[in-house]
């Protein structure tokens, strides 16, 4: 299933204990209600307390018979407003949506002028300041390709690999809002939201943009910048190699 | 002034006694602690509770000597996140923002789909059914033009003129979601909810489209269509003469 949320209100998308408030706890009660079924679901990736998503992808096992598109009709019916599933579809038993995932997209928005748009001011961080963009861009340059990214990894106990590769990282302007769109084959804990932080702290001059080869070299947490509020941070789409079980 | 704002938590434009919180009533009270004058501010027209807008337009007399992009910065600042001064600037002080202006565009957005869409939810209508676009833009024409829009006046002890002249209603679809827009030189309490309301009559083959032209002829509220909800509604332009006193 394809995801939408606005994470403004949770703790997350990964299920805590019965208690939390997220939205993997929320699909799941949503969906056991209406098959009657024990289940779980497996996000393609946790996303952060208030971080958004446009196309998280989920699966589930169910023996339930309906089909699909009745499901998300349903599923969309009794979830609250700020979760809508966009599609469900069968998939092979061995699909998994994390395992099985190539790459994925983040967005992360950041205002620049002294006040948000009222319209989308809670998809957006509201920074305030003037950024340069030519540094942040030749910085974003330096961090794309195959890295060790433990320098960007909020978890200080990772102890799996930290090699990860970016494919592209676009900033783009339009009036006071720019967005940086990230794309790779997997993101660490916090990851984007610190490379983001980073860059913000080029775009301000208080970093070079060459000195990205050497924090990626430090493999340091405390070399690189702040990391960057949830709420510009949207999960856009998570790809894989292809449709399988259609 | 020209203001922004997300009126889904708020009792309208108008202020209300003491208590209510309304938008007039927010932005006079921000601007009476920073200038330290008591003051009225003059908006172009009521918006209903939950309505939103992209340019409502508002004068104050100020005795204050500050630079209004000053002031504008400083109001922003101390405003709430959905309130925004997009504009500022010294007019005439023959100008009144609801006496001068020529025109209004209000715009309303339909959701036909089943959910909306969560990242602009509160900004539309849930309809959650399919409607009709050629019947519903044969009767947008009809109603177009100078007629005595009595029959679409929510205000039953309305004493005034209830004639209005509506140049243009442009209805458009992009994937489900269907937006109105209303282009006139005033519009009546409720009119342009209740326009919307008999539109989606037609849109759903409760009414025919032909009909629009008896409707206006009984000059009777309770002919006409439901009131559609405010959420779906946003006053995009006010629009005047000329920028007088720039």
């Amino acid at each position: 299933m394809i995801i939408q949320y606005d994470g403004t209100r949770y703790d997350g998308w990964q299920r805590q204990g019965n208690t939390a408030d997220t939205i993997q706890g929320k699909i799941e009660k949503t969906l056991e209600r209406l098959t009657g079924e024990s289940i779980e679901i497996h996000g393609s990736g946790r996303t952060d307390a208030g971080v958004h998503a446009f196309g998280q992808v989920a699966n589930v096992m169910l023996t339930d018979k309906r089909e699909p598109e009745k499901l998300r009709l349903e599923l969309n019916h009794y979830l609250p407003e700020d979760i809508a599933i966009l599609k469900i579809e069968k998939v092979a038993p061995r699909f998994h949506s994390r395992l099985s995932a190539k790459k994925k997209t983040y967005r992360y928005q950041i205002e620049m002028g002294e006040k948000r748009d009222v319209f989308v001011r809670k998809f957006q961080y509201a920074f305030g300041q003037p950024l340069n963009l030519v540094e942040m861009k030749k910085a974003a340059k330096l961090l794309c390709g195959t890295h060790d990214f433990k320098s960007f990894c909020g978890n200080k106990k990772m102890k799996k690999s930290t090699i990860r590769t970016i494919d592209e990282i676009m900033i783009s302007q339009e009036g006071t809002v720019i967005t940086l769109q990230f794309t790779g084959n997997g993101f660490l804990q916090n990851m984007v939201r610190i490379l983001v932080g980073t860059l913000i702290e080029v775009g301000q001059g208080k970093r070079q943009a060459l000195s990205m080869e050497k924090l990626i070299e430090q493999k340091n947490r405390q070399e690189a910048g702040f990391m960057a509020p949830a709420e510009g941070l949207c999960l856009v789409e998570v790809m894989y190699e292809s449709v399988e079980g259609n």
